[in-house]
């Protein structure tokens, strides 16, 4: 991204770094330098990348260790010459996120470690639509207590929480959930309240572009740039761009639901027409044959399929091409050329990548010179919730003297805490 | 924009500020908040602002006087107490950045300072199309030598350049250019050469990006997030999102004359069907009508147009219609809130802004909580050859040590040259 330097723009007057931030830049300095390095690194090589002296190295990570950030592994061997030392890596105790996840067929709570290891993940199968939030959130609380629970028994200490919603979300607030029937619903309130307030910060995003993170940490350096498509009872998507989740000015991006694909097509609940989600969502596919009791939009839709339906068969054929325009115009606006078909789709994706793909090769301007790829997702159904519980995880890596603010203080210069 | 901090992922060691790096990095924060205030500041002040203290900021005011990148006003009074002081202000001398456009019916070459005042602004009117770009690429080069000329008699140094071109860019190479005929052009080394390899920095980049810079640059203060549409024999766009410009993954975001509006429409020359571009561009607004000789399209179309026209008015409304459906769906995607129409557009805004609002009030989801803006853009056919002018300056404002690093040394510790 490319801005202009503009003489009269107001903007918070710079400030130099001074001594009394350099001690926390450093710490946060030598944090990411082991987050960074995806292995146990020694205190020697951590002087070596950073610049900063052996004994600064050693303080930093004894304040780390301290504070259950970083954790000692064995003597290991950097591979070239010298003796093995004792090697630094993420600790698998100490702070933990926690996401939660409003879906249309199950409520989903989700822990991570600071490596990022999913520790616990849990479902409570339901309809929640039209529920009302207040009774929403208040399940979603008590699986939030007990994941909490179980992360103590497992050293683990549960800091912040994610919820991610199927909608637009403003300074916290739900603007619109369609799928749930709300409208204005401050998520984050009601669930701080069904908590009893306890000390857990809590976010509320959205969720195409919750399942977006967990789909670019998935990817294990593969992905840089792309669009998360998240199939369901609507539409929606999460953007990334330079390993960035772009949220738009507002927080409201990627309505891909909301493309016009026939201007005066099929009327959509949100007051238009010939929306991309009137043709694709899973009630679209369905067409007027409702899933069966106990079976889930998806499986009945792929029974269907498989049994040869010529109905199921041409309304997935009709998904398939609609997506295709609708993803097409998204790329030629965004430059992007990777496509994850997430939520429901990822299990749909068989039926519907090849229309999807030849509307796309004839309408992106750029895939005559570079093809654009079409893929499933990586984690399914669960890419939101385990991208909330990234989201959360990341503040403490972001901030990492944050978390140890909140510590007992246990460095050398301080009495520990004697046992009552 | 958010992201992940993922442990695995490779990415530069990063390093603490050091003694070695903290003079430039000094200098360059003193710059800046001058460049930020808009209006002359005292030693005094800046020392407040940055920190920084006073005989530090005395030595970088001599580096900046010496090098031309500041200058000394006469005594002014900041408004409260205290007596007046020397203000330190950005020259109007010294670097100058060279923005260089190719448009449809004219070549264009403009020069800013580093206030970012218009200091030339110069076109050749003609049409280049088919001409073939070793041709276009010399006369562009001799208007270039003509403004660095007038430059030089003025005081100012021209050190970068930046040439605008109708069509996606990537590493310096236009992809395609179809108003142009070009295919795979190096435009920068053309020009380069063209030039004689003067000591010149060169960059290419997409006319609508640029034109959107111009328009950020140009709003002061009052634009963050817009969608600037650049209408013309195609169709482009600039996006700028939290004051960057959003280029996309390769540099080819934007292309919102190949968003598909009707499915089976027309045929466009990209092999796609349905583009906003066989719908609203200047040729098909003038179907089967070209312009008169001696008349540009825009002055043939609002002639007709205002002539009571049918024909011109029924393509004007489809037109505008088209506009706001392909419109619809960028800010869906985007989540922006403000359209501006510019190059032809900026001419014909009025006969076209109706029929797109109407779209854009239907069709955008967030239009129904939150009102979009559409109008005209400000610097009208210039902006692309202002924005690219301010781009070349922008290079100095961000890195003045690199503008510095160019003189001669005229610090005090240095014996001035003699003449000869």
């Amino acid at each position: 991204m490319t801005g202009i330097i503009r003489p009269s723009r107001p903007r918070q007057p710079e400030r130099p770094v001074r001594q009394e931030n350099l001690r926390s830049l450093n710490l946060e300095l030598v944090f990411r330098n082991i987050l960074a390095a995806g292995h146990p690194v020694s205190r020697t090589e951590l002087a070596t990348i950073t610049g900063l002296t052996r004994p600064t190295i050693t303080r930093i990570a004894e304040e780390l260790l301290a504070g259950q950030l970083i954790t000692e592994t064995g003597l290991t061997h950097n591979g070239r010459a010298g003796r093995p030392r004792v090697g630094l890596t993420l600790s698998e105790k100490g702070p933990a996120g926690l996401g939660l996840d409003i879906r249309a067929d199950a409520l989903a709570a989700c822990v991570v470690d600071l490596t990022g290891t999913v520790r616990h993940l849990a479902f409570t199968p339901s309809t929640y639509a039209g529920r009302g939030a207040p009774d929403v959130l208040t399940r979603l609380a008590h699986m939030a207590h007990a994941a909490m629970e179980a992360m103590t028994a497992d050293g683990l200490t549960v800091v912040t929480a994610t919820l991610a919603v199927p909608g637009p979300v403003h300074a916290g607030i739900v603007q619109s959930a369609p799928e749930l029937g709300w409208r204005n619903v401050d998520a984050g309130a009601l669930l701080r309240s069904a908590m009893d307030h306890l000390d857990l910060a809590i976010t509320v995003d959205n969720q195409a572009n919750l399942a977006a993170l967990g789909e670019l940490y998935a990817s294990d350096n593969t992905l840089d740039s792309f669009v998360y498509v998240s199939g369901g009872l609507g539409i929606g998507a999460g953007i990334v761009l330079d390993g960035q989740l772009m949220r738009g000015a507002r927080g409201w991006s990627g309505e891909l639901g909301h493309v016009t694909v026939y201007p005066d097509g099929k009327p959509c609940p949100c007051g238009s027409r010939g929306c991309l989600q009137t043709y694709a969502s899973l009630p679209a596919i369905l067409s007027d044959e409702p899933a069966p009791a106990g079976s889930t939009p998806d499986a009945a839709i792929t029974g269907r399929a498989e049994a040869g339906s010529p109905t199921t068969i041409a309304a997935l054929d009709t998904a398939g091409t609609t997506l295709g325009i609708a993803l097409a115009d998204m790329l030629n606006i965004l430059d992007i050329d990777t496509v994850l078909l997430g939520g429901s789709f990822s299990l749909l994706a068989s039926w519907l990548t090849a229309n999807a793909r030849a509307e796309i090769d004839q309408r992106v301007l750029s895939a005559a010179w570079a093809p654009i790829t079409i893929r499933p997702a990586l984690l399914g159904p669960d890419a939101a919730v385990i991208g909330a519980a990234l989201t959360s995880i990341d503040q403490i890596r972001q901030h990492p003297t944050d978390w140890l603010a909140r510590q007992p203080s246990r460095s050398r210069h301080a009495a520990p805490a004697s046992p009552a």
